[in-house]
C-alpha cells in the first residue's frame, strides 16, 4: 500500500513513524515549510527536521523535537558573539543546517538537499518539503504581523492569532516528487497537526488539492487523523488558534475544515459523541484511542488509519 | 608604547600573546589570512582564530590551535551527512565561522567581523586580517597546485613545496585600520612565524611594505624573532619548506629573507654563533632564550623583544 502523509512537527512526525513502521520505503510525508527561518544565515526547516529525526529513530523524545543527546555549545558559543538565543541549534543539529544551506548555495533544490540528509540518517521514508521555493507563514496578532517562529518559539505562542497569512505561496508550486507520490498513493493521510499553519500550507501550495482530487478521482482515499481531543490540542496552540480565528476547537471544528477534501476523520474515543455530525459532513468517523504515548501506539494508530483508507 | 606584531598561528599567537601582556590595548596584530579556507560553505580563519583564542586565554594550549576543552558533535554528524571530515570544527568554533560567513554575507568587511569576534571574547588587542579581500596561498608540490590547507592539514605537510603563490593577491590591498596601525607604532614585530607562507602573505599585501617603510622612516624600529631554532623549527614544516625553496634552515636563513625589513632579529641562544654573520646583513642579533613553554616566557620573550625595539 503506498501511502503519502501530510505532516506538520510533533505530533505529525508521531504518526508519520507509525505509518513508516507499516510502510517503509512505500511512505511519502510531504512536509510544512511554512515553518521555516534563517538564524544566523543557516536555513532551518524545523518541520522537515522534525520528521527526519523522529524517522530515524534519534529524536528527544521528551521535547518531541531535536536529537536525543544533544549538546549546545555552539548555541553558548553564537551568544557570546551577541547572536540572538530564543531559537537555539543544537551541536548535532546545526550540520543538518550547515549542509543544507551549503548545497542549496551551490544550486540545489530544497528536495534533493532534504533527500540527501534522510539517506545519511537511513530514513526509509521518503520526506519532501511542500515546495522547493520559500514560503514563510506570518500570524497578525493584536500589535501586528509575527514571522512564525517568533510567534511560536519567542514568544511562546501567547499573541493571539487574528490572521494567517503564507508569504511566498504565489511563487511557490508543488514538486515533482510529491506529484509523483500522490500520482501513486493508495491513501492519503492528513496527520495530527495544526490544520491551519501545518497542514493549511501544504494545502495551499499551487498544484498541491489537484493532485490529491487526482488520486481521490482514481480511488486512492483520504484519512485525516484530528489533532484536537476533547476540544484540545495535546501540544501546541492549535485549539486557541482555531477559536480567534473563528473555527470550533473540537474534532467536529477539524472535519469542518477538512469537509470535501477527506473520505474519513479518524476521531478519539472522548470525541465518539461528534461522530454523527462529522458524518453529517459527508466523511465517516471511526473511534478509536488517538493519543500517541510510544512506539506500539504509533504503530496501532497508524495501522487503524490505514485500515479506514483501505475500505 | 604602541607596537604592531606580524603573525601567523600558532607561534606567532604565542609571542602576541606575551606582546598583549606587555602593551595590552595599545597592541595590534596583523595577522596572515592566506590560510583561510571555506569549510561546509562557512569562512574559517585558521591563523586569525588561533592568534584570537590565545589571546583571549581560551586557547587549547596542548595543540596550540583551537579552544580548550572542545567538542565535536557536529563534525561527527557532518560526517554522516557524508562531508569532508579532515579538517574539523569544533561545536564552540564553529559559532566564529556562522557568524563570520553570516556577516560577510550581509556585507560587513572582514576586519569588522573579526574586531566584533575579539571584543565579544574580551580581547585587549585588535587582530587585523592583512586584507578584507579573500588571498589564498597555494603551494606546488611535486604533483601540481595544492590549496594550502590540503597541504598543511590534509597531507600532513608531506608534500614537498617547490613554490608558493598568493592567489588573488592582486586584488588585495591593505586595510585603513592596518595603515593607521603601522603610522602610529612605535615598534614592529614580526613574530617567529613560517617566513614563507605566514610572514611572507602578510608582506606581499599591495601597501603593507610601504606602511612599514614609512614607519621606519619616522623611527619606528622593526624587530623579527626568529621561528628556526638550532636549523629546526619547533611546529610546521618552516624548515624543509626553506630549504625545499632554496634558503638554508638556520636563524642565518631567516635573517637573510628579513635583510633590508628588520633592524634585529632575535635569535635562541644555541644559534649564537650565528650572530656574527647575521650582523653583517645590517641588522643587530641579540640572543636569548626564544622557547616560550608558558605565560610567564611568552611575556619574557615579548618585554626583551619591545627592550630590543626601544634601544
Amino acid at each position: 500500500m503506498r501511502v503519502v502523509a501530510l505532516a506538520g512537527g510533533v505530533g505529525g512526525a508521531k504518526l508519520a513513524h507509525g505509518l513508516q513502521a507499516e510502510a517503509g520505503a512505500d511512505l511519502t510525508v510531504i512536509v510544512n515549510t511554512g515553518d521555516d527561518l534563517e538564524r544566523h544565515g543557516l536555513l532551518v526547516c524545523p518541520d522537515h527536521d522534525t520528521v527526519m529525526y523522529t524517522l530515524a529513530g534519534i529524536a528527544n523524545r521528551e521535547w518531541g523535537w531535536g536529537i536525543a543527546g544533544e549538546t549546545w555549545n555552539a548555541a553558548e558559543q553564537l551568544a557570546v558573539y551577541g547572536e540572538d538565543s530564543w531559537f537555539r541549534l543544537g551541536d548535532r543539529d546545526l550540520a543538518a543546517h550547515i549542509v543544507r544551506t551549503d548545497r542549496l548555495r551551490r544550486g540545489e533544490r530544497l528536495t534533493a538537499v532534504c533527500r540527501h540528509l534522510q539517506r545519511s540518517l537511513g530514513v526509509a521514508a521518503a520526506i519532501l518539503p511542500m515546495a522547493d521555493e520559500p514560503v514563510r507563514t506570518r500570524v497578525r496578532a493584536d500589535d501586528g504581523w509575527l514571522e512564525f517562529q517568533d510567534y511560536f518559539v519567542r514568544r511562546h505562542q501567547e499573541p493571539t492569532v487574528h490572521e494567517i497569512r503564507f508569504d511566498g505561496m504565489e511563487s511557490a508550486s508543488i514538486t515533482p516528487e510529491a506529484r509523483d507520490a500522490l500520482a501513486g498513493a493508495d491513501a492519503i493521510v492528513i496527520c495530527p497537526s495544526n490544520p491551519l499553519v501545518s497542514i493549511g500550507p501544504i494545502l495551499a501550495v499551487p498544484g498541491m488539492q489537484a493532485a490529491i482530487a487526482r488520486a481521490r478521482a482514481r480511488g486512492a482515499r483520504v484519512v485525516g487523523v484530528s489533532p484536537i481531543i476533547g476540544g484540545h490540542a495535546l501540544k501546541g496552540p492549535a485549539d486557541r488558534m482555531l477559536v480567534s480565528m473563528g473555527h470550533e476547537s473540537s474534532a467536529l471544528g477539524v472535519a469542518r475544515l477538512y469537509a470535501g477534501l477527506v473520505d474519513a476523520l479518524v476521531i478519539d474515543a472522548v470525541d465518539a459523541a461528534l461522530a454523527p455530525a462529522i458524518a453529517a459532513l459527508g466523511m465517516s468517523a471511526p473511534v478509536t484511542e488517538t493519543i500517541m504515548t510510544d512506539d506500539e501506539s504509533r504503530r496501532r494508530l497508524a495501522a487503524e488509519t490505514l485500515a479506514v483508507a483501505a475500505r
